[in-house]
């Protein structure tokens, strides 16, 4: 069960980190982050076919970053901000592991310096 | 010069997503934040090839989130913060805009309830 859960999670964010590594895909959530906007709002300024804007916002859906909701004909989009949560503390937490291990050497460093400074 | 540089950090934010989309990739990462290590010692815990292994270190390589030294016969890896930060930023960014834009939706729907309350 937790390893299910593990590769759930590292599924989740295999989606996730693909979902941004396109820069259109990058534009739809930071207009999405202004207000929820129709599709075809969304597609005004970007510089394709609408299907191709269909297919960048399923991938953002599959990732969780949007949620959609169709009324009469018009599918409005917003934002999901715990997909964003989720790949932001996973960078966050390597991150400071890693500052962790810098302070840990630092102070490692001056431990030697000052063994040095003792016996010279 | 500014759209070249947009263009440049564009590429780069692609570049940091698309590197951390896979959960190899992801693994060396977190491996890297414990101390630096050669490419044999990145390769043993995961079940591939070497050549498999060398090219997620180039595509991590390519995405500045490891630089390589190779000293003799042994490639050592380490990690390069400034490209995670690059890309936390992104998000952090996102996702604190998008909580100040519910800000300003909770005061003005607060607004809306104090004037109906003075009204009724």
């Amino acid at each position: 069960m937790i390893l299910k859960d593990m590769l759930n999670h590292s599924q989740a964010l295999d989606r996730a980190f693909q979902a941004l590594a396109d820069p259109t895909r990058r534009a739809i959530v930071e207009r999405l982050t202004q207000r929820p906007a129709p599709v075809s709002e969304l597609a005004r300024p970007l510089a394709m076919s609408l299907p191709a804007v269909m297919q960048h916002l399923a991938v953002l859906e599959a990732a969780g970053f949007v949620r959609s909701e169709k009324s009469g004909r018009v599918r409005t989009c917003q934002l999901n901000p715990e997909a964003l949560s989720l790949a932001e503390q996973w960078i966050e937490a390597r991150r400071s592991e890693w500052e962790r291990r810098l302070d840990r050497l630092g102070d490692y460093l001056a431990t030697l310096n000052q063994q040095g400074e003792d016996n010279g």
